[in-house]
C-alpha cells in the first residue's frame, strides 16, 4: 500500500527558490493563441519543468487574467514571460541570443518527435501555434528544426496545451 | 522551406476506419474528473494514439455534452468509452480482463514516469483522478504500478488533460 502524499509533502518551490532555480535552456513562443485556458495550462506545465521564459505574441494574453489565472494556478507568477506582438519579430531575437528555433508544427519532412536528439545545454525555441491555423507559414520558414507529434487518428489535432505537455516532457526527459 | 500540410493531405482516418483500426492495448480510467474540457481534452488524445476505451467513473460525466464536444473535436463519436459509476468496480473488472492497473499519482515510492518500462502487448489501464484530490487512496490502493510525472516547479500539479498527454505519449512512443 503506497500512501498518497500530501500537499506539504511536496518538494515544491518556494516562488523566490524558483526564481533563482537554474533553468533549462528553454523558452515557449507562443504565435497566436487564442484560448487563455490554453496559456494558463502552459504556464503550469513551464512551472513543472522548470522552462526559461515564455514569450507571448499576436492575439496570445498576456498575464493578469482570472482565465489564465485559474488554469495556471498562479504559475503566470513565477514563471518568466515577455509579450512581443509581432511573432516574427520575437524569434528573429532569439535567434540572436543564440536559440535554435523550432516549431511544432505538421510540416512536409518533419521529424517525428520520438527521433529528435536534443543537445544538453543547447538553447531552443519551441514555437507552438494557433488552435486553428498552427504556426504561421512564414515562421515555419525561419525553422530549422521542424517537429511533429505522430498521430494516428482521425483528427490529427490535440489540444495545444496537451502539445505543449508532450514535447516539453520528451525534450526535458532527454536533456536532464 | 518546409509547406504546412492542408488537412486534407494528412492521413487521417474516417470513422469506420478507427472503429476497425487495431488499438493500443489502452484504456483511460478518469477517476471523478470534474472539468468536462479535460474529458473532451482526453478524448481528443486517445483518438491521436488510438487507444482502446475510456472507462468513465464517479462525477466524470458521458458524451454526449456540448463542452466535451468542443474539446474533442468529435473523437467522443470515435473512440469507445464506458461509464461506471463506481471506479473501484471498474478497476476491478478491468482487472479481470488482464489489465494490469496503473495510477498516475504522487504517492510513497512511486515510479517516475521515464523509468517505466512497458511491456510489448501487455494490457494497462492507466488511472488519472480528480483536478484537486487526485486518484482515490482506496483505488491507488489495488495498483500495483504507480507512476509519477517528475516535477520541479512551485506547483507539482499539471493540467489533468496535459499528464494524460504526457503520459500516453510516453507509453506509446515506448511500446510501438
Amino acid at each position: 500500500m503506497s500512501r498518497k502524499l500530501l500537499n506539504s509533502e511536496l518538494p515544491r518551490l518556494s516562488p523566490e527558490a524558483f526564481k533563482q532555480a537554474r533553468k533549462l535552456p528553454l523558452v515557449l513562443v507562443l504565435d497566436n493563441i487564442r484560448s487563455q485556458h490554453n496559456i494558463g495550462a502552459a504556464f503550469r506545465t513551464a512551472d513543472a519543468f522548470l522552462i526559461e521564459k515564455i514569450y507571448l505574441c499576436g492575439i496570445s494574453s498576456p498575464p493578469p487574467s482570472a482565465e489564465i489565472h485559474k488554469a495556471a494556478l498562479g504559475a503566470e507568477d513565477t514563471v518568466a514571460w515577455h509579450y512581443e506582438k509581432d511573432t516574427m519579430q520575437a524569434v528573429a531575437g532569439l535567434r540572436e541570443k543564440g536559440y535554435t528555433l523550432v516549431a511544432i508544427e505538421q510540416v512536409e519532412g518533419s521529424v517525428p518527435l520520438h527521433d529528435f536528439q536534443p543537445r544538453k545545454n543547447k538553447k531552443y525555441a519551441l514555437i507552438f501555434g494557433n488552435e486553428v491555423k498552427g504556426v504561421q507559414q512564414q515562421i515555419v520558414d525561419e525553422c530549422p528544426i521542424l517537429l511533429e507529434i505522430p498521430q494516428q487518428g482521425t483528427k490529427h489535432s490535440l489540444n495545444v496545451s496537451v502539445s505543449i505537455g508532450i514535447v516539453l516532457w520528451n525534450i526535458v526527459s532527454k536533456i536532464q
